[in-house]
């Protein structure tokens, strides 16, 4: 039986057991404060169960090219704060009730107090990012903040847009997800090696594989057994979130199905029904199917880049089957 | 008659004319946005009417040393930007209708959308930190934006809160407003020069300043001619904030006074007649003119701050001119 994504993913956690250990210490540590509400807060969106992708890539890439240093620690803890922060947010604008299980903190805390423990947390990523002493770092990973707080707002604007195009899909996509998987595999380039061509390419397959990883996020949400994924089934539907499968269908569908989209999702107007109506149009037109052969694609491109390094090391091969294995995350 | 703060500000502006048009136009450059609710709550928030003090600060403390390079441009932009933020996230977490007479973002248009571009300012912020190429900047521009947060936090924790001590009242309004105002003329003061002790007299200056311009708004908040100031009278008293005025009375109230702050307060049990009801408390005890005497004292250090500096230029004038007359906000 092959190896599942979290099976690869704990494979990169004990490869960088110590090393995560340290950034584990770090995040810990800059969430203390005496303000009791912000660690309380922080703790509970960072034991929502998070697989920590994010810095774990940055930390495979640096150990790939042979980094030595401890700045990938600090860069790495930097770049879970973003992504916690990001959460948090999320959570409040989608009023969000759980993540994979766990009650939200903005359904716990209010969602007063979780605007601003974002905030707070955002401000300390950037504190971090100061102490590593790199301006490079600092300049992609503030840009990529703001991509992704932007895609966030494209996203909320096309609420219920099904004239959505698929390039704009793909710019909400890349935006709030691909470009901090970016970031994160770009800066592990830029703390081991001044050679652009590899930075690039690491760039490359952050974006392949945070693209991917979203579409794979969209079509769970239409296919996803909770029980293996931890996902709830339908919230894009409810919330009226234009993704792939409903893009894909959309393209192709009769005048007649696409009467049902205007109504669930222009009009916002459903009903209970409507999400097993939904499934059947996405199965009629094999949008589902359509969507992950589209997600393997950049998995594929995202093996490419890293086999375009010829390198061969314990990380390398990690990043490769991180790709490989992603469309196993479905359960 | 003597000067208001506001013809300080015209002063100021008026000096600075050409450096305020700058950071106008780096404002809006840096807001334009594809994303079209980017630029159009930027623009409402921007357009509220806000003076512009803290860019101003930076400006001035600047030109006073003799600053002669572009970076104070850059700087300035990125603190209205934090500030601006900061505000949006404010007006959300406050649920403020409007400011200043002119209707919120969050009222028009939704609080999801106000904590989105909240994020996407603040990282256009920190992108254009990065651009001054300065890590001493940056680091005292991250630390000040999550002590915003902070404060922000423990003021929230605090909502009712009859028993908050006087240490925590100023730790509150140190971290929400005072922190931005300081780190505004302490980067005044690193762009031109690298001598501690006048870096440190500015940072003072700004602390001062904006301790006592919080003390000040919060007791127009109970004592405001919205006429003169723009700023609507009661809202801390309804939205349960322990403030400086309340504070003060609760110090020396008798015990059967004090059942009306616990019920309006702590049990936040409150009818239409409270809001004047507690005024008179305010003024049995004194504690509106007992809060501007603190103000004061702060506004005195302020102007101490500067002549320490034995500077003598129409830069320094005006920066203690803005101390002295701060008090005239009361209008």
């Amino acid at each position: 039986m092959s190896l599942t994504f979290n099976d690869y993913i704990t494979q990169a956690k004990s490869l960088l057991n110590k090393e995560m250990q340290d950034v584990n210490s770090i995040i810990l540590e800059k969430m203390q404060n005496d303000v009791a509400l912000i660690p309380a807060i922080a703790q509970n969106i960072i034991n929502s169960g998070g697989k920590r992708i994010r810095p774990i890539l940055t930390l495979l890439t640096a150990k790939m090219l042979g980094y030595t240093g401890t700045n990938h620690l600090l860069i790495a803890s930097c770049i879970e704060f973003i992504h916690t922060a990001t959460l948090l947010h999320d959570d409040v604008v989608d009023e969000n009730k759980e993540r994979r299980g766990i009650e939200t903190s903005n359904s716990i805390f209010g969602n007063q107090s979780c605007v601003l423990v974002g905030d707070y947390l955002f401000s300390k990523a950037f504190e971090l990012m100061v102490d590593t002493g790199s301006l490079d770092i600092l300049r992609v990973l503030s840009k990529a903040s703001s991509i992704i707080a932007e895609g966030e707002v494209m996203q909320l604007s096309n609420i219920n847009n099904v004239s959505l195009s698929e390039t704009d899909y793909f710019k909400i996509i890349f935006s709030k997800t691909a470009s901090l998987f970016s970031a994160s595999t770009r800066v592990g380039g830029m703390l081991s090696t001044e050679n652009e061509a590899i930075i690039q390419e690491l760039e490359n397959y952050g974006v392949n594989l945070g693209i991917a990883f979203q579409i794979i996020d969209d079509y769970l949400d239409y296919a996803s057994d909770s029980q293996h994924t931890g996902k709830n089934i339908g919230v894009d539907f409810k919330e009226g979130k234009i993704t792939l499968p409903i893009l894909l269908t959309l393209q192709v569908c009769s005048d007649e199905d696409r009467l049902f989209f205007i109504r669930t999702f222009e009009e916002h107007n459903q009903n209970e029904q409507d999400f097993a109506e939904c499934l059947k149009y996405l199965h009629k037109y094999d949008s589902l199917n359509k969507s992950l052969f589209q997600a393997n694609n950049y998995l594929n491109k995202a093996v490419d880049n890293i086999n375009a390094l010829n390198l061969n090391n314990e990380y390398s091969t990690i990043l490769k089957n991180l790709a490989i294995s992603s469309l196993k995350r479905l359960g």
